[in-house]
């Protein structure tokens, strides 16, 4: 298929050209770009949910349940699952995981897990992407989940237009921890597992805490209670996510600046793996590997070698 | 002072002069790089720690202790705490924690926290270059704790010598979550909080992760019990620490592939850095709210943005 054909293809809301796009995103294959290009101007359509929160906290099993309801709604669903890979072996851990055992089968859902590849960068990106071709292939709601709260994945579960952060019952300790991390993101906070016992006081807990929060847009972020492995408390998220969705439209200033954040988030991630790849391919054979060694034994700094390879490597 | 006086009284191992090296390499002043190339041929002295593990797992308290043992062997000792930050307010938010209180009046011990600054990366970067600062200030013992287990932080920790994982006991499906992020950077594992109901099995459960794990340099990572609060198992986590550093010591094609990893990771993350703030500075007033504004309205798409950012903004 040329870059054309799986335009037209994602356009028509096949999924086989739709995993082959976000395959080439992730890749960042030189029609990637192409297909990129042309898909964008017809993303904008879909709610984009983004999930996060601590391992542990059932997060899958909820995005699995929301997925379901969203079907039973008539809607077409993506999911992104967004997983942490090795440092050293570079695969996708978790992709092995059997997920969405009940969504599978159903063509009405594309379900994608999205990895770390290698130390360059560029998950926030293909997520990015990602999302946007499920948008032009017509996919109404695309969940994004993350399976921890590191950095890089409260800048991509950002990127979504509303964010969900999932909690579970006596945490304790936790939930002033998690609160330094993604506290603020929460646009929706969830207690899963809250057949629980514990569940009221890290409501209690978390009331607190969002008393005290200052969030720019004067929202007041909803607390849900869910059970997910018993299929309960899942309408509520959805009317809670809603409900967010809802006051941002009520409002054209935080609407637009909120897409405006979005949309400088892109062009960063997007620039900064563009300018490295780039600066990498302009050194020569084994170059890389001789700057490393120098400052592996302390003959060069690395300062000094970033300037040199930023000046296209002349004095090398 | 002058960057070159910065230098001189870094290298004489004067606190203020280090607190003052590190500010500039947060901000990435222009005295930045000077110190930075000054100070390098003065590092890989000192025995980098790092140490990770989920919100909750009383990390903070175990390098407290950890300090203080290192400390009680006539040790300087550096701390650096990486904490996460507001995607929004961009502050610190750990900043205000009372940290170490033992500690903070010892002139021999150096604590700092680090936090994300905007969106333009520079974390690693930063705390790469604050642990090089106060190697070669003299500072022996340097601990890198992180408050969370994403990616970013992972990277972090990745370019310390020896890497302490924290668990707690009764985790559950927590273990096999967080085996999936950090389980294969752990060179040493501590099971925190050791005095709880569980602890036998979280040992079980990890001594089995550990079985099926795959290192590329055959080393079996040691697990230790603590308690940090009831300052147990200290001295047990610090011989575990010297012992996998006794191992990289006895082979040099490990210790040598080790430091050129770091040495890698090092420079990918400050050349990203350095290309990202050129091309952004080379752009004119209010040119990228514009790109992005027009993103934002599906006007451009953000693939075609970079480009003509990375063409110079020559047809912009």
């Amino acid at each position: 298929m040329t870059a054309s054909d799986i335009v037209d293809r994602v356009l028509a809301g096949q999924p086989r050209a739709v995993a082959r796009a976000i395959t080439h995103a992730e890749n960042g294959s030189p029609a990637a770009a192409d297909v990129m290009s042309a898909v964008y101007p017809r993303t904008g359509q879909a709610l984009v949910v983004g999930i996060t929160g601590s391992p542990g906290a059932g997060k899958s099993t909820l995005v699995d349940r929301l997925a379901v309801h969203y079907r039973g709604a008539g809607h077409k669903v993506g999911v992104i699952a967004v997983d942490p890979s090795s440092p050293f072996s570079g695969g996708a851990i978790l992709g092995d995981r059997i997920r969405m055992k009940s969504l599978v089968t159903d063509p009405g859902v594309f379900i994608r897990s999205m990895a770390t590849r290698g130390n360059l960068g560029g998950l926030a990106r293909a997520t990015g992407d990602a999302v946007a071709i499920l948008d032009a292939a017509g996919y109404e709601r695309i969940v994004v989940e993350t399976v921890g709260v590191g950095q890089d994945e409260v800048d991509i579960v950002k990127m979504a237009d509303v964010c969900v952060v999932v909690l579970v019952p006596g945490m304790g300790d936790d939930v002033q921890a998690i609160k330094a991390g993604i506290m603020e993101i929460g646009d929706v906070f969830a207690i899963n597992k809250a057949d629980r016992d514990g569940v009221l006081r890290t409501e209690k807990e978390l009331e607190n805490m969002l008393t005290i929060g200052h969030r720019d847009d004067a929202w007041s972020p909803p607390i849900v209670k869910t059970v997910a492995t018993a299929d309960q408390g899942i309408p509520d998220l959805s009317a809670a996510i809603d409900s967010y969705l809802a006051f941002l439209e009520a409002n054209d200033t935080l609407r637009a600046g909120r897409r405006e954040r979005i949309a400088a988030q892109r062009i960063v991630d997007l620039l900064r793996e563009r300018l490295l790849g780039e600066a990498l391919a302009r050194l020569g054979p084994g170059e890389f590997e001789r700057l490393t060694s120098a400052v592996a034994a302390r003959e060069r700094d690395p300062h000094s070698v970033v300037a040199e390879i930023m000046r296209g490597g002349q004095d090398g």
